[in-house]
């Protein structure tokens, strides 16, 4: 019997001496790596944070003491220590354990998180409140150093700061988000990296003093000079220090010894402190260490070699993106690429390497990202901003002030859309057609297939106001090779298309629900009933014109999206129809009905929440079962 | 004549002797404090950046150089010398000139701004785009030292130092934004305001340098020793420097000779550079000099005493807030409050006095607000979130992700909904109905008068989950007094009320709009239309009941809010007929359709955008008519 199975809480970690806890650690790693192979999930995160999490758990008293992960990407170390080791391998699956910290999993998770950056504000409400009541246990706000790059974080040490409450922020510093980090920030916590940095300056500035008598004893002066070599001196520490934090490390991450003595030292400060913590990415597991950007988050893999299995040849919606980005790129020099932190993520590598001055990587930023797109705009260019569906609800406002206000030519690329996966609903893509179709001057789009999203995308470049092309994870359609010939031609923008006709049903499908809705016609021709299908390719503005001709010919309408119902694309059918006068028609609107989707794997989140091509068909015969 | 009325351009003032610059200066002041004492506006903030204006304009070519003023609320001067002297007592009025820069209004404005922070990622977009196309004239962005405390600047800050391209940021710094600054920040930049805190530093760190022979001559050590004795010392100059940027200053803004050697000294540095500027906000205008926070934004006032004039006795939507946040604070210990930067805007100056612990201005910091009160409501207090429905955009993924998700308890009491007035399209709140009602677990409901808005107060803050309650700006109605005796008890989640009723119109109001119903059926009954008027309360969840009765009785319908038609309150009535069966019926949704909506008078707007009680009869009347 391995050490791990005899801990089901964190009082049974501490019983442990502390001469196991690197054997349990070993375990933690070996549990991982096993699991993940068969999940997929992130990998490099979580073998990185192995001792930190386990000196944490031997310090404090989780849950009387808080404990906020940010992200909450590398949790799973925390989740195998919190009693949950046995349900480890339902990870990311629909019914099993989430891959993120969720408030209603465990007491252990104090905050639910997924996106990045809201470890440090949530932590410090949460201090907040205990001082309020008199409570004084801990909090501790766990943070990577890419997620310091985000405004959110910044906002958050400026308050925690002035008003000084206990906080214990731990910067997880592995010199790398998701890719290698970007932004002044970066280039200056990786200064004491290696220690190296500091040691030069120290020496620098001891010869400077040294040189005292030779120059004299103008304090002032020479002051003035120290201060100019100050400047090269700034440290993260002083950093923090500025924002009135007690700043401890930087310290090694993988010395569980150390890890716990210097968390007894801080444990009882009753300030904001930042503990600096040097971590590598994917320790432990040779593969993910050399690749630690593959491994950030993966599908499944051979735990021996590292090596993907099970992987279709098709490319992804992604893929496509991104060679259709250095296609469209080499005919217009205007175009230029925007992403916060996701060169990979977004597909844009092979766009950063063709085109390194047109390409800009802001950090995770999406709010800047986006402005500096709309700056970017106002001199002639024509920025595509390629942000995740759920993290561009981020940059709501600056999409709304900043870019449509003045109808700039923007083009987002709204990667992600839709249900996402075993990510769940901190990721997941649902509102987008929704926020964005409230916009004016936006164009709202979204393909059916890898055909029709190269020519949305060549479209979009092409349109002199904002745009926004929503398409989903996962792969490609690899079907109707034919209608490549047409991949380099403009779409009309605001026409749909008529792909099938019938006289019984009428289904008005968007995007890669467009699939599903083709799927559930043939299924409904088995059982005698003939539907039309409509791609209707837009959101916004809508093909008033044809939807409302065809819903006069057959008052029996079901709109198909993967989005929220509410304000979402059937939604927008509706007001159209409204606008336009046309009532007595049924409609069934299929989409997401005003709930957060879990995680669990997309086949089979599709079927539960009934957005799939089977829920098309059980609405369309309960509507001819209503008629006859 | 004056000087100014023989400024047409910017060309025109450079032709000016430096000699002549502090007349203009005071000129443009009288106009400014004339033009605004019968218009309203921003007048603190004007007040304090005429010299530096005058100087920008001096030493640069706008509009060759671009020019990016941040908020944009300080811009007068600016339009005062490019061109739109003649236009200036149009100023905010509907027709004559914004209050803010606008791309669309003059050449000289490079980026349309309102919100916030968006200064220097917009000039950085601007500096890359000139980079890329081989242009060599500057950039400029003008920033106060309160927008600095968003995360959005420093975004920008992070990647401007990371690109090194050439941007000139001008830091205004005048110890508030509206209200005096809060935040870590704030506190480090106040430090070298006098130049008695850097003195102070520099004497001390000279002391400890002539104290070498003493310590002898272990450089380390005596390095050590200097990096404590640094970390008192970190200046703003550090801080921007850490960032990669060239840092001048703090120098005085109110001396243009000065203001115009030092813009020429940086103007061809091809870095980031940052110019402190320490300005004095109402600047040369007693009242506003010693009252920056009333004059910030005024309406109309007498120029001679600086009070108000035209002052109705009623109190405004935001006093009502106010004084409920103290009742319901007196008798529920978990209620908190929270701003961000906008304690007096947001009416919670009463309660910041009276509960100073429970109370949290977290600064310029939507995003993180929202996150530090989702910290709190899971530790069982009850956050009241105040924030400006056009600024609440800024955090839609927090609401999303760190509120609604786990369903926490918390209120956003969301002031300044539908049609704003003369600030404009940067500050309608237009979207708020159409972006909360799309996700899962949220409340929004919308009071038609004080005595309602108190009672969804009550039941925001007993509801176990997340609560928008959305009001105007402006004035109460002051009418139905005896509703009063109602005003501390809850309304049913969910359920709408019947106003009055008639067979021929049903009418569905919500919010502010509902008084515009009432109206317009007291205007219809006069030509022998009779209406049934709803109030509906809620946005979400809809009482889908009592309207569907209704509409079935009465199939000609017609819904009013003030918010975009894209998805808001009058596509969630169509969307609960479509899920419940009924069809058949008529419906008109008046709102705002799609379009931004610029600025005026309230009344004119809402007269122009056909959003009051005679669109409401017109609408009646052409359904009535159709169907006759």
């Amino acid at each position: 019997m391995g050490l791990l199975e005899t801990i089901h809480s964190p009082a049974d970690l501490k019983r442990l001496p502390r001469s196991r806890l690197p054997d349990l650690a070993r375990e933690i790693r070996e549990r991982i790596v096993g699991v993940v192979s068969k999940t997929g999930g992130h990998l490099a995160s979580n073998l990185g944070v192995v001792e930190l999490t386990i000196a944490i758990h031997y310090v404090f008293d989780i849950p009387t003491d808080k404990l906020v992960w940010d992200v909450g990407h590398q949790s799973y170390t925390h989740k195998l220590l919190t009693g949950r080791a046995d349900r480890f391998s339902s990870l990311r699956q629909f019914g099993g354990l989430s891959g993120f910290p969720k408030i209603t999993e465990s007491p252990c998770d104090a905050f639910s998180t997924g996106h990045s950056s809201t470890s440090i504000s949530a932590g410090l409400g949460i201090s907040c409140a205990k001082r309020l009541k008199n409570d004084d246990s801990r909090v501790i706000a766990v943070i990577g150093d890419g997620s310091m790059t985000a405004g959110l974080a910044y906002e958050a040490l400026n308050q925690a700061g002035a008003i000084h409450k206990e906080l214990i922020v731990i910067l997880n510093d592995n010199e790398m988000s998701i890719s290698p980090n970007v932004g002044a920030l970066s280039s200056l916590l990786s200064r004491t990296f290696s220690g190296k940095f500091i040691q030069d300056r120290r020496k620098e500035f001891g010869e400077l003093l040294r040189s005292l008598p030779k120059i004299g004893s103008d304090a002032y002066s020479l002051a003035k000079r120290a201060e100019e070599s100050i400047k090269a001196f700034v440290t993260p520490g002083m950093l923090f220090e500025a924002f009135n934090f007690e700043y401890f490390g930087p310290i090694k991450g993988h010395r569980i010894d150390q890890l716990i003595d210097i968390l007894e030292n801080i444990k009882n400060l009753d300030e904001p402190v930042l503990l600096h913590v040097a971590t590598t990415k994917g320790r432990g597991y040779g593969p993910a260490e050399s690749n630690p950007v593959y491994f950030h988050g993966v599908g499944c893999f051979d735990a021996e070699t590292g090596n993907r299995v099970n992987c279709s040849d098709l490319p992804s919606y992604t893929d496509v993106f991104g060679q259709t980005m250095v296609r469209l790129a080499e005919k217009d020099p205007n175009i230029i690429a925007v992403t916060a932190a996701m060169p990979e993520g977004t597909g844009l590598g092979p766009f950063s390497e063709k085109f390194p001055d047109r390409f800009y990587d802001v950090g995770i930023a999406e709010p800047h990202g986006v402005t500096f797109a709309a700056g970017m705009a106002t001199e002639g260019y024509k920025p595509v901003v390629t942000i995740y569906s759920t993290f561009l609800q981020r940059a709501y406002d600056q999409i709304i002030h900043d870019v449509c206000l003045e109808s700039l030519p923007v083009v987002f690329a709204v990667d992600r859309g839709g249900i996402v996966g075993e990510d769940g609903p901190t990721h997941h893509g649902l509102f987008d057609l929704s926020y964005l179709r409230a916009i004016a001057n936006m164009v709202v789009m979204a393909p059916m297939d890898e055909h029709e999203f190269q020519r949305m995308l060549v479209t979009a470049v092409n349109h002199p106001g904002p745009v926004a092309v929503r398409y989903p994870r996962g792969k490609v359609t690899g079907e109707n090779p034919e209608k490549a010939e047409k991949n380099d031609q403009p779409l009309a923008i605001g026409k749909a298309e008529v792909l099938c006709s019938g006289d019984d049903i009428l289904i008005i499908a968007v995007g890669h629900s467009v699939p599903e809705a083709v799927k559930a016609r043939q299924m409904l021709a088995h059982k005698g009933i003939s539907a039309t299908v409509v791609n209707a390719r837009f959101v916004k503005p809508l093909d008033t014109e044809l939807i409302s001709g065809l819903i006069q010919k057959i008052p029996r309408v079901i709109t198909v999206e993967e989005n929220v119902l509410d304000g979402g694309f059937g939604s927008a059918v509706l007001e159209a129809m409204a606008d336009t006068g046309i009532a007595g028609f049924r409609i069934t609107r299929i989409g997401i009905k005003d709930t957060f989707v879990t995680h669990g794997a997309k086949s089979v989140l599709r079927k539960h929440y009934e957005v799939d091509a089977d829920a098309v068909v059980r609405a369309a015969e309960a509507m001819c079962r209503d008629l006859t």
